[in-house]
């Protein structure tokens, strides 16, 4: 029924969010004998919204996030080893050991006899491409596209280069606002496998199944399941 | 002769290297009562050489980079407001102008009439669209690659998704370690442009055309004339 299925990567093949927000944990921590918590979160999410623009995804844009609002929150009292422990956290993030999500491995390996599969990400391309190769999955995929945003546009893009038609495509993800919603404006059908943690800025409100046409699954394992009675 | 002509882009379509090295005096002057002018850059130099592989290229790594030296080389006592400088440089650096080089934008014209262009940058995906859109040269080239390393092997998987034979590819660029000795290698054409600055991690030695079989140009706009005589 689909010549190929598409994965994003970050919370639907491994953790991701996890790891943000345990370094965000630490970034509160680093700050509260200045503020109160929900003061620094609001500060950090409205600096990561102004940054996007200027930055991009990923972990680079991230720190250099903190390191500006932990400038702005300490009137620029913090010191040079804490600036230093946020950089540190940061290269702990991108050297750290990628854990692919329960299934994953197995629901590749058997999607793969039958058929093409890819990733499609947005973010950092240094960043996703060195994911990739160390979840050791890579060898799955007979494409890893990085794209800047996963606008309608930008997956256009991608099903013209590789000549598939929506009606002929499936793309799987955690992210309503990423992976499903551009899709199903292609007409192209989307499996949405919810992950525990959403960042605030991926958070979309008055979706559904009903509303928008998707499937959803409780894990990537179902997938095989899922494409056989389909 | 050729199926498609491929562009590097900082410091081959535009000016780039010029606005790295603006920073860097602005971060010499920033450290200039701590240490030497030499030893600044040297620490800083190393500081790049070593995030390479943590960071991948491009501004917010440079960024960072700047940032930890600063650190360092202050033992701590940089102020958060001289951080901000710092991050401040960076985003002037990605909302400037880009500043397309001369001759360019006929160049790309003219040729874009007999030929397919296509622009394959290293570095920050998010930072080289933007610069592609910016520059307004965009709508000259059938495709944008940016990759994470230029190597052999990245140039083989770009021809590769786009079925073009080495011999009927041609490279244009300013680096001689990104632009020219990796598409040599391929066996394929390349056209060397150099441009005036050239970063300490792009230096080679012992090349020249005589040893690898490279043409040399001074200005793009010699390369319609260039291939009228090959």
């Amino acid at each position: 029924m689909f010549d190929v299925i598409a994965f994003d990567a970050d919370d639907t093949l491994w953790h991701c969010e996890r790891d943000f927000q345990a370094v965000h944990e630490s970034f509160l921590g680093l700050l509260s004998a200045f503020h109160e918590r929900e003061w620094i979160e609001a500060r950090l999410l409205e600096t990561e919204r102004r940054n996007l623009g200027t930055f991009g995804y990923g972990v680079k844009g991230f720190v250099i996030s903190m390191i500006e609002t932990a400038v702005e929150l300490t009137e620029g009292r913090v010191t040079g080893q804490e600036i230093q422990r946020i950089v540190d956290w940061g290269k702990g993030m991108v050297h750290g050991p990628v854990e692919t999500l329960p299934g994953v491995a197995e629901t590749l390996e058997t999607l793969a006899k039958s058929h093409k599969l890819m990733v499609i990400t947005k973010g950092d391309l240094f960043d996703q491409e060195s994911k990739v190769a160390r979840s050791g999955l890579g060898g799955h995929f007979s494409a890893v596209e990085v794209v800047s945003e996963k606008t309608e546009a930008a997956y256009r893009a991608v099903l013209a280069r590789h000549r598939v038609h929506p009606d002929r495509f499936l793309m799987v993800g955690n992210s309503l606002k990423s992976d499903i919603l551009p899709v199903r404006g292609l007409g192209a059908r989307a499996v949405h496998v919810p992950y525990p943690l959403t960042w605030a800025l991926e958070r979309v409100e008055g979706v559904s199944p009903a509303t928008h046409g998707y499937q959803v699954l409780e894990s990537l394992a179902d997938l095989p399941g899922f494409l056989q009675t389909t």
